[in-house]
């Protein structure tokens, strides 16, 4: 049951051993993904008779001994088609109505956020690893999912978060019993403490794409849409990015379905939807670059979008080209309007970063980067929070 | 696939069509239950191939043709075993560790709270008999999951809730498009508002069991917990009770279950939890009556269980009693610590009422109404807000 090989680094191709915990390539530095024989793997059909969670797909996972399994109920996130809102995008777009608009309703995870798929995994890989203090930077959901999930474990968790993020997810890593430090400044200060203490403090460093399970987790986000769409994938998936592992996750994903013979060639085209006030990979894309610099002065009222550097920038930048997709900047006013327009037409609430996926849509349309008669898959990765 | 028979009432048993809208029984002004023939019903092995939703028990369920199916995705809720709480329970009691503990997460539905399955079914019924525009009065919950199906179904949503009803209710509702009006009072003033006006406005009024489908939509919870436990219901429920309509909702499913030979006679003995400051259930089954007498001054941090009287009293204590359950009620402060031990050693977030259930499971351990080798479900009704 346990396929997982080893660690490769993603950037220069470097070996590492899974059996102990690893960071990053100790050659390049650059995040390590999780390589596997499929060749002894699974046929599509075996699924249908196992539970209608992300653990379905464990073969395609790092944890080998389910006892290791950290859950907290990770069912499958609905699908759900939405005809009402892709009218509603055709006519203020003065276009034909959008058919095949559909919501893929991370919301509803537990932790109420996307982030429970890595950090289900990187905590579960932690127990099996005997970690018992881990440490993340985080612009919030993150934090709130490693403290429940550690929580559950028996792990101590260590957050560190801009002292302004959301209510909600302070007060959940509180209610977790985590440690908390709230930083003057962004994630990225955030991370800099983490790797200047947690050598003397012994924390093992959790943040995203430093730590090679997260991603893991956040692939089972493509393994869900392409058998929800019966192993078809759509044409475009518009995505929120701030560290970018869904997108490099579900790449990752649907390369390991490829090579099972799951899927064909097909690939959606990525669209990356960040916010004005924080677009690092949306000014690397428009300039050619492979990599994404550091972003001033950051600031968006949709504090996971409020990313100024991602380690994994290449590997997003790289799944967006190679996928023929884009990457796109939206207003906070028009992140609002789409907060309104979702529940308004589909009945379904938002976080600011799921509503940015709307309002990119809606400039996708316009400008003719999408055709109305297209398949396209919207990510809503957290619920609202008053 | 439409095995509705008619509507009957559920104290006097006088029969009405389910083919018009229906409130309340003409006769004796009680509440209506659905009636089915379940002779030509489905087997429980042909579940297995079902999606993972409450519509896979269509043909145990109102709406005859599916095109009238309301969802936003009404995927069945995690049953999670709660071994370490009921370790701690058990330590906290000075008694064994309780091994048998689960939480069923309501939170994880649609509109954020188990409310979702009775709106989904009224309004997919609103929609089958054409109705257009609904209105109900709500202590939240049932405000913000109305307001996003009927924002689903095209249907306008009249909500009158009391004015100091979380900020996630009512910003959530206005974010649906729904006609709001905030109330100097509580959810039974609502009510009266409501029943004052309807005829003028052309309302229909779809109350808690003044309306005969949203207890339709919550027995689902009983199907779940059954289907997941294997056919074997649990020793215990403990159930946050303010209108009631979840006992009265799984009392009437398991009734049906049975009648299909897919459950035997053994019943759950309900706990039904309320809060101290508004506590007419417990009221009412401590004196040993049939029905509860409205509660003066009700005043309690669980706004759900802010409710001082229910049409469906007789119903709640009449479960109550043939299950050989109880009524507990359970101080705030009691609920505040609940709140916290829950996420601390399960990593699951809960609202005050679903913390409810914690605080009454650890009374009714020490006070040995619940013996720590019983299996016990507590329903976790609806998520954090901060």
């Amino acid at each position: 049951m346990r396929n997982i090989k080893n660690l490769e680094c993603s950037k220069c191709a470097k070996t590492h051993l899974h059996t102990v915990p690893q960071n990053v390539c100790h050659a390049c530095g650059k995040p390590l993904f999780a390589r596997y024989s499929l060749t002894a793997a699974l046929k599509r059909e075996d699924l249908a008779s196992r539970a209608p969670t992300l653990w379905r797909y464990r073969e395609l996972l790092p944890v080998g001994d389910e006892a290791n399994i950290v859950s907290l109920g990770e069912t499958m996130t609905p699908l759900i088609h939405a005809k009402r809102l892709g009218a509603a995008v055709g006519t203020l777009c003065k276009r034909a109505s959008l058919a095949e608009v559909w919501i893929k309703d991370e919301s509803r995870l537990p932790t109420g956020s996307f982030k429970a798929r890595g950090l289900a995994m990187a905590v579960s890989m932690a127990k099996a690893l005997g970690l018992t203090q881990l440490a993340i930077p985080s612009a919030g959901n993150a934090a709130t999912a490693l403290s429940l999930y550690a929580a559950a474990a028996g792990i101590t968790a260590h957050i560190f978060m801009p002292k302004d993020t959301p209510a909600f997810n302070r007060e959940t890593c509180e209610l977790a019993g985590a440690n908390i430090t709230l930083i003057d400044g962004l994630i990225s200060d955030a991370g800099r403490i983490v790797a200047e203490r947690k050598a003397a403090e012994g924390w093992f460093d959790v943040s995203t794409l430093k730590e090679p399970y997260r991603v893991e987790g956040k692939k089972t986000m493509g393994f869900e849409l392409a058998e929800q769409f019966g192993w078809e994938l759509p044409d475009v998936i518009i995505y929120p990015t701030g560290g970018g592992t869904g997108i490099v996750g579900m790449w990752k994903g649907f390369a390991e379905l490829e090579a099972l013979g799951w899927i064909g060639e097909k690939r959606p085209r990525f669209i990356s939807v960040q916010a004005v006030g924080c677009a690092p990979i949306v000014k690397a894309w428009e300039e050619g670059m492979p990599e994404a610099e550091p972003w001033p002065d950051a600031h968006t009222i949709a504090s996971g979008l409020r990313v100024p550097q991602a380690i994994g920038d290449f590997l997003i930048l790289q799944a967006i080209r190679e996928s023929g997709g884009a990457a796109i900047a939206v207003t906070d006013d028009a992140i609002r309007e789409a907060m309104h327009l979702l529940p308004a037409t589909e009945g379904l609430l938002t976080c600011p970063e799921g509503a940015a996926t709307v309002a990119a849509l809606k400039q996708a349309v316009a400008n003719g980067m999408i055709s109305p008669s297209e398949r396209v898959v919207l990510f809503n990765t957290g619920g609202y929070q008053a």
